[in-house]
């Protein structure tokens, strides 16, 4: 990722090698738990095990998982307990030696039998330690030598991000049958930056030079593409913010239950969703519930009175003036979603939208409330509407994205995200260091999350601009994206060939206006209508196991197969081409480019950063007939 | 470690926090087999579990141990199979995240089935790759971007140290029922600095001020101080290199079969080994095979003629010049353990010795060679001599450490030299942290490993220059160390208050001549005898379950038991004391100052710096009374 004008992000501190060490580091530091539960999402009956893990800093002597089952919260105080509270010791069940911590780290474990579906298990992690201490998960003991001694070698935001709950944290969830809707999984995602897609019509955007004021996109103009939207072939809209707030982008919300004027207003939204859906689009929203404005009335009359109920929602340092916040910017103060009101303010407003025809959420910045958010959030929304679905914006560890099964039905794919830009944008994967991760990431993952693909979004550099507008590599890239397993999202305009004008530096630059009529690269729409279209009518066959056909580091290319489907890039400069088996018929699907050819002597001719889908036709095997 | 004048450098570049990440790093690099078994030390018809890692730089697609039973050399060459090599595909049974590697990593594993007693089993471990490639482990490709863009962020030496047996490399164990002499576990060692130990009778060390240089110690001076070890009651001697060399520390050796005239004949060996033994003394020679001096005739051989059959016995990266060396010191050429002849070679010589009576070995450097070369050691020298035994020097993790369990007998406890010295030194661990690492590290190890203990040795600072002279420290830290598992080891000396002048730059500062007589603190001495002979009246003792009783942080106070027996440590320069509970009878078996006291009213008066060991006297040993 050296290799471009700008560093990628995506993962924000964990982008970096030394900001991943500070994490791995980290994770062996104290006494944690990592929220995830085995089995992952546990099914009724299925007994569950629970563990956690104590490192550096702590001498845990015994540990004890204390949960309830009727709703109850467990309570640390052993003099209190109430009578619903099970407390089953935990064992010691592995020491293992841990190079980087340069320590032991052991690994303590419970099990609590199989529930009844629906059961909603609360649960806290206590122990003792040698000095006679009663400590609970998470517990860091930041005064420890090793740490003071290099305070910089940790993750303070991951500390930070653990303790914010409390200790003892609550943790939850919910044993049940839940099971992702089939539209998201098939889904073809279209990402709309609400401000940013269309005025209302007859209007155009407003010209600004400052990428951060308002262009005028609108609930309207929305409405007025849904023919647009519908020839290209998606089957799901997702909105960035629709909510009232401060900003252009709408991440720090000022009132979840209605609609910014600037973008229209409620009746507009009904209108939308009924013409969406009389085109067979689903909407969904874009939700935020880590942090709000400090515009929101809640936040300023905590902040006003001391006396406030609305102070809990939010967590003050030094009341009033200091408190915790996104990326401490003081207009987004950070909200405590295991605060019961909070929680139910959330689930309201989510509620209200979903009778409102929303069809489900993408969640931001997930991993920034809880776990057992998460747990009752999902299990809320399904009980308004069960074909309901979330899937969460999780910039971290595929090991944390992947904590949040049985949480959400999904979480937006980062680990692809950077081997796709790594692979073809940046070069500094191979062709068989590519094939391999994605084997793995998609082996790690089994069925457990729908994972939506894509291969930018309003956060970074835009694809087409990594590669210098060069819509070659935008069409390979994206036909891999669309014959992977996860829904691919397209990010508005990257289907004309929107860009640009300079690299990210604040994030607006890759919320340009969209581009329409004559200023569309009708080439490329037309193309990735062709993409579309494939991915609808080969619905399910991208999920089938995927078998590498050819890996050539040399020659750069790639070819992988899902039943009689294949998959054949050429991620190089220079021309190539594959040779198909003898006697096997093929026929193209879909080329990124024209001078994509078959030979009669079954040689596919793949010019250079070109790709094709094809098919191969035998008689017990043709499913589709003609494309 | 940070608060003295010169770093610790236990762990050579794992001393380090840097080191420690690049080590942390390159364990999931390329593909690797650590030679771990599972079960660790494989009893006849046990089933035997082989793993092995793929990680950063390489893409398995299929992985295969292939074995013989027969002691045939098992061919990677599929062509020329022999007849016994037996082909057991291995399974990819987890794929799990590494944050630090930003990867993830594959552990692929088979299983072999139980073998009968006596067999050596010889193994490779190979794989295909995706692009079709056939790789064998060790394998490692530096070549990836990864690894090109920051290749300092590496381990270079454990890589080297990796690869030194080339690929695919034989990995070889035996399936055995050998089990520790007990005369190890219950050893009490006396390590002699053989050319610092004591000159000829009669005669007086060279006065010099180099101190590389030879100062006179001779097997005749160790004769005649066989009474002084025997009245401070040691029960084994390990003496550092008697081999021809031409360095005072004779870790170079020339000619591993006879003894270095400077020290002496092999008369006077012989001498030494009646002497010792009808003292009940045993005697453990250093052995070194990790390399050989440049003079040694094999390498003086091999370097003037291409064609020597001893040019095999080494590493030469560029014939004849660059080679291979230990530290990269041109005088000591690293030594290919694998060679056949190599390895008779070895064991021919410790053979040699132990018939001439020798007890067992220290394993200098003992990772340097292979594991396989060990195994094969071990069986060689136990035919030899049923009761012999060995240790290791490895300074690296425990994991490592502990990776030589079945290979050899016992490894010097380096990790709880680091944790001793700290605790004990440093003040950098808490009593807490010390006892909890203790606790860990001597389950982590259970009864896998002897792990001799000691607070220093030849190659750091000594423990009393360190702590600044002061002998309360000193004597503190002996009573934990004699009262823990491992059979601890007195480097000679310290028993009577030698020291140093300055600090270990070069490290010969820690290696002055003895002191005798007059020079000798006799106070400390008769504590190191009461302390001995407490050690040998507790035999077994030590290695039972240790109970924590008590850890205060706040007032640095510990006590811990084993069985009647009870420990207590003010590490702390105030007096403290401890409160017996009331009426436990309690007598005091050492102590380390006179004025350690237990006072009739149960409370046991600890000054600054003092410690005891005493015993709970009850008609039935009141186990646990109430502490």
């Amino acid at each position: 990722m050296d290799n471009h004008q700008t560093p990628e992000f995506l993962f924000g501190t964990l982008s970096t090698r030394e900001g991943r060490a500070k994490r791995a580091r980290t994770l062996n530091l104290g006494f944690q738990h990592d929220a995830v539960l085995h089995p992952i999402d546990p099914r009724p009956n299925e007994p569950i095990t629970i563990t956690a893990r104590a490192g550096i800093g702590v001498a845990v002597k015994t540990s004890m998982l204390c949960y309830t089952t009727d709703g109850t919260l467990p309570e640390a105080n052993t003099a209190a307990m109430s009578a619903s509270l099970i407390c089953t010791p935990m064992q010691c069940t592995s020491i293992d030696w841990d190079t980087l911590a340069w320590a032991y780290v052991q690994t303590w474990s419970a099990t609590i039998p199989g529930m009844a579906e629906g059961t909603l298990v609360r649960y806290i992690i206590v122990a003792t330690t040698d000095s006679g201490e009663l400590i609970a998960c998470p517990y860091f003991d930041l005064e420890v030598p090793e740490i003071r001694a290099q305070p910089d070698a940790y993750d303070h935001s991951y500390l930070a991000r653990q303790m914010r709950y409390g200790t003892p944290q609550v943790y939850e969830f919910y044993v049940d049958t839940l099971s992702t809707p089939a539209w998201l999984r098939n889904a073809i995602v279209y990402q709309i930056f609400a401000e940013r897609f269309a005025p209302n019509p007859g209007e155009t955007f407003v010209e600004l030079s400052e990428r951060a004021g308002f262009f005028g996109g609108t609930l309207k103009g929305i409405i007025s593409k849904l023919d647009y939207l519908s020839a290209l072939g998606i089957t799901c809209l997702w909105l960035t913010p629709i909510f009232p707030s401060p900003s252009h982008h709408g991440y720090d919300p000022t009132d979840p239950f209605t609609i910014e004027p600037r973008l229209g207003t409620d009746a507009d939204f009904r209108e939308l969703v009924v013409a969406a859906h009389q085109r067979g689009i689903r909407l969904v929203l874009d939700f935020v519930v880590n942090h709000l404005s400090n515009a929101h009335p809640a936040f300023i009359a905590a902040q006003r009175n001391p006396t406030s109920p609305y102070r809990d929602w939010f967590f003050f340092r030094d009341y009033p003036d200091a408190y915790e916040s996104f990326y401490d910017v003081p207009g987004q103060p950070l909200v405590n979603t295991n605060h019961p009101e909070v929680r139910q303010y959330f689930i309201d407003a989510a509620c209200s939208w979903l009778k409102a025809g929303c069809d489900g959420f993408r969640l931001d910045h997930a991993h920034g409330a809880s776990h057992a958010f998460w747990s009752a959030f999902r299990t809320a929304i399904r009980a308004v509407k069960p074909d309901s679905a979330t899937f969460g914006e999780v910039t971290d560890t595929p090991a944390v994205i992947r904590s949040f099964a049985g949480r959400m039905d999904g979480c937006l794919d980062f680990y692809l995200l950077e081997l796709v830009r790594g692979f073809f944008a940046f070069h500094s994967l191979t062709v068989s260091q590519f094939d391999r991760a994605l084997q793995e990431h998609f082996a790690y993952f089994d069925s457990l999350l729908v994972l939506p693909s894509f291969l930018d979004n309003h956060d970074m550099n835009r694809f087409l601009w990594i590669v210098d507008g060069d819509t070659r590599r935008l069409r390979l890239a994206a036909l891999c994206q669309f014959t992977l397993p996860g829904p691919p999202i397209v990010y508005y305009g990257t289907e004309v060939g929107l860009s640009q004008l300079q690299a990210v530096g604040r994030l607006e630059e890759a919320r340009l206006p969209m581009r329409w009529d004559e200023q569309q690269d009708a080439t490329l729409l037309a193309f990735y209508q062709r993409l579309i279209a494939l991915r609808r009518q080969t619905s399910g066959v991208w999920s089938m196991p995927r078998e590498t056909v050819l890996v050539d580091d040399s020659r750069g290319t790639y070819v992988y197969r899902c039943g009689a489907y294949f998959v054949a890039l050429n991620n190089t400069d220079e021309a190539n081409h594959i040779t198909l088996a003898t006697g096997q018929k093929a026929a193209l699907l879909v080329v990124t480019e024209k001078a994509v050819t078959l030979r009669l002597d079954n040689q596919l001719d793949l010019p250079p950063f070109a790709g094709a889908v094809y098919q191969i036709l035998s008689s017990e095997n043709r499913h589709s007939g003609g494309w």
